[in-house]
């Protein structure tokens, strides 16, 4: 098998410390030849779903890759080390959730593995830093186009950890979602796909009480005005011309937000 | 002809969402032997004119690249996309002013181009995110070759939008400059070239009543004094010497600021 | 000699301006084909210790590099620039303290010279950007395989200057020590190696009265405990499982951290 040209990298280690720099070496020293892309290292430390959200959101857009992904309030317990090959594409990192929603975007669990195999982590694995030691270690000999049978034995998909699946609910002229992200610009993403935005007026409440219009980019409303809209990731987002519907709205992540018919004015 | 061996990416994506990763894997995609140098996504957001100052500065001292610059308040709109050839490197993005202080630091707007070839776009463009499904491909077909007649039709570069200059009075004596850029430093650039420094006495005031030294190193003041110099971009700039002259001068970038000669104590 | 496929870059200079693409431009000018791995540039600004510490923990786990750093308060005064062999690799960067770390945990300075040969910088130097103008292009020169006696006269390793040795005082069944750094997770390492701990009981206090536990990661300790560890870089560290120590300790590094047996309850 050829491996893969490229890895991704996805953390919560910031960039202050050489933490990140740490799993770029490991990634060189075993396969110089692979280059890579930085996700995001702001994933907030120890939040699972947001790092899973972005990784999701992103990966479908990289070359065909081998994505290590590390968000990972259990390491050193026993929770387990996993790789899940997909149609387009292999996930490394902690089982606890991380990799499920981006093997899903590149076309389902194919094959997982349990990473076991003591030849494929640095010599002397740190309790502390499984990126360094064992992740990117295992990303780069699976991206030189080591087979992932050598990494240890067959996992059952079915026993892969995931996370609860964000609530939403689609009904007759609204919808009620989870807030799944917030991105730089403030705008306000939700689980809901982006589809379901057919099923919806023109003229809109944001959890009963904000105006809001449906269109497809920032200027199909005026400054200042909310926008219902699909975003580039396929989801319904809400945004403000020129604002922060952030700051609008005063949700976060795991919040519920219900779009309901406005009645004409 | 050749193409390109290097592109550069500056924007105001920011690096906690997955936006900029994106972006190199477009280009990764259609480029995979294309290095990309990240300028910076740190631009405020919508801050053209801090993205274009800090393209000009950088730009010249990258080899020659396509310059892809993605601070796009206007996404989804009918403001154009534009590349443009200069004698050293092209430069790709939306036309809002963002592109042409870098194209005139690279010897001039030599040849323009509206990006409407939708063959060069990713299939199914997003309304709100250009950056990777419009001006990302097209930096990457640029570098790997592709002229820029098949970008588009050619613009006349006269009708490329510009910011406005920024205010610069250089007098006898003295001198009355808009501030350019704030860097990591507290270092305060005004838009005044280096040159008119050698119309300035040594001992000066900066609005009239802080008093400031000409020199040309942080070193060259005492710890806590200011220092007016020409800093590594060839533009008047105002440091303290292990200090921030942000905070002493309380100025921000559109301010105006006026060097005028101190009497001798 | 062959030179080196890779170059570290370790500096202050944050990601909001242009400094670092520049650099990273100098290098791709000079030596396009070496890769170059980003350790951090989010020093905080002129904390030699701070980059020193960083560059010493991650250099080790990279490849075989030319590792350039610039933290450098004293650009543009006679403080010398210099580069240092070590039987794994070159650093390159200002004589003020920040290489020497790095240089000994690389196996120790094999050889010093002063970066003196006008034909290694970039023309028109800067007064103000060593990093972009001298230390980059020095660091490109190496890599390329460009001799380091090519780059100026030797230099007496004695005299390169040297950080003060952190305190660590190491008693019969406690240890007193230096904060070394502080991480993105709130952990809080000493400067104490990590073989001193045999040397302590399990059950400690840290000054005196914050009660923790020796341990080998975070899920030793219960949510919100205290654990006393040796952490991924081989040092004694002290970390609250799901939250912050730098919090609970309210220390900064340079702060001294006495750790003392704890009587049974």
């Amino acid at each position: 098998m050829g491996g893969y040209g490229w890895i991704s990298l996805t953390t919560d280690y910031g960039t202050f410390d050489g933490f990140v720099a740490a799993c770029h070496g490991s990634i060189a020293r075993i396969a110089p030849e692979v280059r890579v892309i930085d996700v995001t290292h702001h994933v907030p430390p120890a939040d699972v779903a947001r790092g899973a959200a972005v990784l999701a959101q992103t990966a479908p857009h990289l070359p065909a890759s081998v994505h290590c992904a590390v968000v990972d309030p259990g390491v050193g317990t026993d929770r387990r080390g996993i790789a899940i090959g997909t149609p387009d594409g292999v996930l490394v990192g902690p089982d606890n959730g991380l990799l499920v929603w981006a093997a899903e975007a590149l076309g389902g669990l194919a094959t997982v593995v349990e990473l076991t195999n003591p030849d494929w982590f640095l010599s002397g694995v740190s309790r502390t830093f499984h990126g360094r030691d064992v992740f990117a270690p295992a990303a780069a000999r699976i991206a030189a186009g080591a087979p992932l049978a050598d990494a240890g034995p067959p996992v059952d998909p079915e026993t892969v950890v995931r996370l609860p699946d964000p609530v939403v609910t689609v009904a007759d002229g609204w919808i009620e979602s989870e807030v799944m992200t917030v991105d730089r610009f403030g705008n306000v993403q939700l689980a809901a796909p982006g589809d379901v935005l057919a099923g919806l007026g023109a003229d809109l409440l944001v959890n009963g009480n904000v105006r809001a219009r449906r269109g497809s980019t920032f200027a199909d409303v005026d400054r200042g005005d909310l926008l219902v809209y699909e975003d580039s990731a396929g989801r319904v987002a809400i945004a403000v011309n020129n604002g922060r519907a952030v700051v609008v709205l005063s949700v976060r992540p795991g919040d519920l937000v219900r779009l309901t018919p406005r009645e004409p004015a």
